[in-house]
């Protein structure tokens, strides 16, 4: 009875998987230690709300969630997104941003919960590659550009790239040079390390994986030297200072209604969007493994992980990409790697804070300068360049809009651009006249191929649903063919690209209809889909029909061909 | 030189049409003066603002438009959008209302000349027979509503039906016998007028097309009998008093800065609205005598009429359709209709004012009701119920959106609703399986027809355009049937009915080829369009794709089910 409620993994849990995800594990931990204390600096919060954030949401996270490998936790975007929103609070006392950030976890947590009961998960489907693509490479030059500060032992805030700049213009008389001198140190040594540190592990004789592995965990090597400078140097840079040592706090997370309040939007953003950031993140690990992944499912374990993050002291949490990408590399098998990985972070919770008393900010900015700039991701751009310039348009328009407007408002454009393209798209459709390639069954378009025409008989494929959007073009386009065609006795619509007919295209036919009959020209209708033919038996179109309804363009032609010389007959 | 400055209707004027446009224009003065008083008092302004918009902008109309028998001037629904404009602002003295609505019609005449120079009529087409149907009859329902108050004498305003009912329910008890008596009589006059005078003067002996004309021109002999009523029974009731002489003042309309800035969306709303109501009718208009109207040209002619408007005393004015029904049936040929019936109430306005100052507005009110009840019109929602419910929704959803939310919301929910109808329709496309009809080259749905299909073959037609939005469901689709035929070594996806490929479903179609290609089973297209297969070739995916590329289904069945063979000699 009480296995039932375990999760499928733990249920059929394998002894022999064991020592991978313990090996795994190691790998998150040395990976969230860094990435927990920058992340929640980039929120603006104390730096132990990273490290709560480790724990209790990735234990929540595996009983519900459907990925094996998917590291979900401190993440860069909804800290970013937490930071904005934090910032929007003129209000507020800073010494109550952790409790806030909490609250907004918690609500956005809840609100996931709510949208996976109502099968919510579709909404993924409605961001094109266009809109995550340009708002991920926007969103990672934000956060870049957010560490700048930091990299120079200044402090400068702001939500959009102007009001960076321009906070960090004014506060540069200050720059601090011990701490440009630490983290341009670390900047060379975290890009050698990308660089280098592979193949130099590979000449040292370490297997090709283990040696990728060594390479990924090299930021905590990093860290752990720069914490080793301040120390030996005594230099006067800002560092993590001491942490309150013990487990995360379990507390309802207070804040004033009013300021929630405001905060709305940004938990329905960082609700949406963390999810649709974890779900693309949870498909393509799936992909790889032929797995799939349930949308609904998703947003149901994310919405749980993050009402716990904001019940146990941490701020919105997410999938990330790269410590997903790690865990599976180190041969991760299931979410027990990253249940392991809480109970490490645990441990050094409750007796080692100490060690991060003297790890100096600058070098944790430059940690996530180097992890975040991998975000930026231009492939899908040159592809939408060459295939069609509206799509890249939009792209460009959604990391415009992140870099100046902000994420919420750059997802809502990005958006409704894509949709108004489809729209536009499909307003004016391409419609061919057809002709017989002699001596087939097969009518092509008579631009494009050699073929035969009837005079008296005009075919036309539309090559759109047909809706309100695009009727009365369609009925203007017809109306100017057939004029050019003045000996037409027949119009014959060729429905084979027609998968829609909505109401308002359905009048326009009919108004058609009896405006052709009136001028003595019949309309016919060929090549019908099912569910269309259905819809219209039902409507009585087919009883006004001036014409007939034939099965392909072949069997119409034929049977209009053949009236004709009964014409001349009678 | 001066002649091409002269419309086209004028340059080429039949002498013999002119005794047509004289009668015509009688049938418009009757039509035009009790209008004209009623739409400015529905509007909340003076008796005379409805009169002078019936002067110069019918000129400036004839001038510019393409319709010929087109009654622009005062109408129902821009003077129920001016009224709610103008309840909403609680700082202007009501004396000030005719200066702002001038102005109104005149910014709304300039935004319509903008956007004409801008060609940005096609925005028409974006508006779904639903819609346009659920607004139309939901307007209707409003003004009618107005116009209960003045029915019983009483004064309520309100710009949705909600306030409108509880500001009658709170003046009930004012309720003036008198004047309720009077619109009772004349509603009942009005309504056997229309039901019967007609068959009654046709028994007198009169011609079918002169007894309907005589029929139309019966409210204005409901008006007058209500005036003479009035001064004979000395009744206490409301009047339209006396107008002031003289020829409608041209002036620049000035208005507080601050308070246009407040009405912006007004003006928006009743420049994009005002102009889709005109091209419709126009449309309609022009269907009937096998003409086109060009939406660009309307919007330039209205906006110049509605420019005219404002500096001549007016308010925003629009096409009537009852009148422009009338004009056409009283036999007009062009605008000189128009022309001479602005003529005739310039001489009224010049010398007559007198006539109109015991005419109680309750009786005028009441032919409003008349006059507007005409226009609920549920032919539209009945066979959207009969065809599609969700479009039967959309009509009702902006119907109770213009009871309950206003016009210009109702406007906005409307079509955002088509357009996620469409979005959703194709969101999840039908995808059907296809067999070779025996004997034939013909390919059908295997659940619609009795085929033969090949275990190793799975060729499946993919019945809409593939992009972002339903790039994700097919591919789990396509998947799910693959599951299903795990003998399956080629995919053919028959593309007859896809007319966009957008780079998202691009990106998944090379995702898709790659797993596939992994597991086994060739990626094929057949039947691809044209222009889709231009930007595929563009793209480079026709060199990554494992399968080929097929100008029919059969010619794809044939090679792959010859390449079979060849498999096994191999």
């Amino acid at each position: 009875m009480m296995a039932r409620l375990l999760p499928d993994w733990l249920r059929h849990y394998r002894g022999a998987d064991l020592p991978h995800d313990l090996v795994a594990s190691l790998t998150l931990l040395v990976l969230l230690i860094p990435q927990g204390l920058a992340y929640a600096l980039l929120a603006g919060l104390p730096p132990q709300a990273g490290l709560y954030a480790s724990i209790v949401p990735v234990l929540v996270y595996a009983l519900f969630g459907s990925s094996a490998t998917l590291s979900v936790g401190p993440a860069a975007l909804p800290s970013l997104m937490t930071a904005t929103a934090l910032a929007g609070l003129s209000v507020v006392k800073p010494a109550d941003y952790a409790a806030i950030a909490a609250m907004v976890a918690l609500l956005s947590g809840v609100l996931r919960l709510v949208l996976a009961g109502l099968r919510f998960g579709f909404v993924a489907n409605f961001l094109s590659q266009s809109v995550v693509g340009g708002f991920v490479s926007g969103s990672a030059v934000l956060i870049v550009l957010s560490q700048v500060p930091q990299l120079f032992g200044v402090s400068a805030h702001g939500s959009t790239a102007w009001q960076i700049a321009e906070a960090l213009l004014a506060a540069l008389p200050k720059l601090n040079v011990e701490a440009l001198a630490l983290s341009a140190a670390a900047l060379l040594l975290l890009y050698a390390g990308k660089r280098w540190s592979k193949p130099l592990l590979r000449r040292l004789g370490l297997a090709e994986q283990r040696a990728d592995l060594l390479a990924k965990a090299f930021p905590i090597v990093v860290v752990a030297l720069g914490g080793v400078a301040v120390t030996a140097l005594q230099l006067q840079v800002k560092v993590v200072g001491v942490l309150p040592a013990g487990l995360p706090p379990l507390r309802w997370p207070v804040a004033d209604v009013e300021v929630m309040r405001g905060l709305l939007p940004a938990v329905l953003a960082i609700g949406l969007v963390g999810f649709v950031d974890s779900f693309f993140i949870a498909q393509s690990l799936a992909l790889k493994r032929r797995e799939s992944v349930n949308p609904d499912r998703e947003l149901f374990a994310l919405g749980a992980a993050n009402a716990a993050a904001g019940l146990t002291g941490g701020f919105p949490v997410s999938a990330s990409f790269g410590r997903s990408a790690a865990n599976e590399l180190a041969g991760a098998r299931s979410q027990l790697a990253g249940v392991i990985a809480a109970g490490w972070m645990l441990l050094i919770l409750v007796g080692m804070t100490g060690i991060f008393a003297s790890l100096p900010l600058a070098v944790l900015a430059a940690t996530i300068v180097m992890a975040v700039s991998q975000m930026i991701d231009l492939s899908i751009l040159r592809l939408a360049w060459r295939y069609d310039r509206r799509d890249a348009a939009v792209y460009l328009a959604t990391l415009a809009g992140v870099l100046l407007l902000g994420v919420v408002d750059a997802i809502l454009i990005g958006v409704a651009l894509s949709l108004a393209l489809f729209i536009w798209r499909t307003s004016q459709p391409h419609l061919a006249v057809l002709g017989r390639v002699p001596g087939t069954e097969h009518y092509r378009n008579i631009l494009r191929y050699e073929v035969e025409t009837n005079p008296q008989v005009l075919a036309v494929r539309v090559d759109e649903s047909l809706y309100f959007a695009n009727i009365r073009f369609v009925r203007t386009r017809l109306v100017a063919l057939l004029r050019e065609r003045p000996a037409t006795r027949d119009l014959l619509l060729v429905l084979s690209a027609v998968n829609v007919i909505d109401v308002s295209a359905l009048q326009g036919l009919r108004e058609m209809n009896r405006g052709l009959a009136e001028q003595g020209v019949r309309l016919h209708l060929a090549v019908v889909k099912g569910p269309v033919m259905d819809q219209l038996k039902r409507s009585g179109f087919l009883d006004e029909l001036s014409g007939e309804i034939h099965l392909s363009t072949h069997a119409a032609m034929q049977a209009l061909v053949a009236a004709q010389y009964a014409d001349y007959v009678i």
